[in-house]
């Protein structure tokens, strides 16, 4: 256990094994099966790996919570519903999220080896925690992958002032060398974890990230939060993807739309869509590696705009950040770590 | 013909009936067959109609120049490559980009049919103009559509100056009611067309639109225009999935990325993606038509910023024009019609 100083925050960095192992010890105690509780720990441990600590390390305490009442049912298992041909709809019975979502990742790429492509839509199912992990895990095996979740309402709608979209993020992400190109984006700018985080450190957001209660654009994450305007990607745009993704998603599994998932008390039985593409039956299988370096190759080459910026492509972050935090183990503040051995 | 005057310029107004027989009687003067020329004078007539003037009336010309260079082929049909059950690919022999995204359109539909669903991906085609028309059309068929296109490069990965990216335009649609909602969008927060429209009429842009050339974000169109730093969506979002979109397009067709397209000396040559979802044959297909409204009668309930903003979904802006437009006419500057029917 290595120690460092940030931000005036007690940071300590734990190994993955172990963050792995003590996740591992508590969903069992929580009721999950071996097999749940081990997929469950390792997606909440490579999250952290990867430095998407939001959906890691510091979501595990709150994830468990969710266990406690009953909104995520441990020991429930996604059902087949419906089957037509590369499209089934699965139920996830409240089941927990990450494992349901493996699942269906799992049976779209089985879909999609099948028919070329594959359409899994899951209805009544649990945060997902990171989209991207399902993401990777598609594009790791050699697939193309499209998915995306709704969420609760979090984000009006363009030129509302109410919350009646969710930020419903959307992942897409395709086989890159040993690795993924794995892009994983919420419809809303920043996400309010982040918003808080600025206002916790009493920093301004670097762009714009929603509207103050008189309705103009700031940076400031009180203002945002207080109005709870908080700014599509694109304005106009995201707004709209965002309706689109969740109409799709409500349609698509027979599962419930945002203003439904909305009257809950909190974030639970969501819709989500995996879409898998089999690369490898393509004509062009054999070249599909070359292709996609020279795209990264080309993109690389960006002048950048200072010699302090990267031009990274998506997922790229990640990889050295699972680098880094690999070698010297996961950054977490003591407290919450301390919290997360007492359960 | 009405007349009209707007901003300075002499507005008429062309019957649709007149604007079609007209497009027709030029493309096949151009040497396109009776049915090519058919279907493209109708695309170009009803992108008009509903308001994308941009990729109908004030296009056409640019499109019959290209005919006349020969980056677009007038006799040429789209081949199919190969297949895989649902996923086919399709060589659009740099035919007429309408004709070809029509028949890909319908190919995945088919597909959709047979295996719940289908995915086209067409290389070596040409500017689909709106991508908005094959979503409609699917919708309008009880159909979910996905479909994209990648361009030449317009637009710098986050954090570079020059353009390696396209603004790949990207389509999702579902059925409502006899009509379709319909997300149409650039990866760039605003088009070039846009943006010269704004310098033509001395304005600014409504918001900001790119970065002049000491990287300020602006809203200054002859600022961004000299920079060539057009904004994407959401900052970097905008731009990685401009980038997934090019990877995806070029590797699910064998066609160009967008590296390569901007090798040419003008943006032909794309790849394109089609994707439909056959909704009628999921267990829940009777009461898709609810759950649709439902969602979308939440999102009318939204609450204004002010009374004069209405909420309106994707695609219910062209269906308030195309009734207008149905019966007044089409408006376009005396100027651009007189040169189109001197053809």
């Amino acid at each position: 256990m290595k120690k460092d100083n940030n931000n005036g925050a007690d940071i300590i960095r734990i190994p993955s094994r172990q963050m792995e192992s003590e996740f591992f010890r508590i969903l069992k105690k929580k009721g999950f099966s071996p097999g749940k509780a081990e997929t469950c720990a390792r997606i909440f441990t490579e999250n952290s790996l990867d430095g998407v600590y939001s959906h890691g390390v510091y979501r595990f305490s709150r994830f468990v919570e969710f266990v406690d009442k009953k909104y995520v049912l441990a020991d429930n298992e996604p059902e087949l519903k419906s089957s037509s041909g590369a499209v089934e709809q699965w139920d996830g019975k409240l089941g927990p999220g990450p494992v349901n979502a493996l699942i269906c990742t799992e049976r779209a790429m089985a879909l999609s080896g099948e028919y070329g492509i594959g359409c899994v839509a899951l209805s009544n199912t649990n945060h997902w925690m990171r989209g991207g992990t399902y993401g990777w895990k598609a594009a790791k095996a050699g697939f193309a992958f499209i998915g995306w979740t709704n969420t609760i309402a979090n984000m009006p709608a363009w030129g509302a002032v109410d919350c009646r979209l969710g930020n419903n993020p959307l992942i897409f992400a395709v086989p890159y060398n040993n690795e993924a190109i794995v892009l994983d984006m919420a419809m809303s700018q920043f996400s309010y974890g982040m918003m808080e985080s600025c206002l916790f450190s009493k920093r301004q957001l670097p762009l714009p990230g929603g509207y103050d209660k008189k309705g103009n654009l700031t940076t400031d994450p009180s203002a945002i939060i207080d109005s709870q305007r908080s700014l599509p990607i694109g304005y106009w745009k995201g707004a709209g993807l965002s309706l689109l993704l969740n109409l799709m998603a409500a349609v698509f599994s027979g599962g419930k739309a945002t203003h439904e998932i909305s009257k809950n008390e909190d974030d639970f039985g969501v819709s989500q869509v995996y879409i898998a593409i089999d690369i490898s039956k393509l004509d062009n299988n054999r070249i599909i590696g070359r292709i996609i370096n020279e795209i990264i190759d080309d993109y690389h080459n960006s002048i950048p705009e200072s010699d302090s910026v990267n031009i990274l492509y998506p997922g790229q972050r990640a990889l050295n950040t699972r680098k880094e935090n690999s070698y010297k183990g996961i950054p977490v503040e003591r407290i919450v770590w301390d919290q997360i051995k007492d359960f």
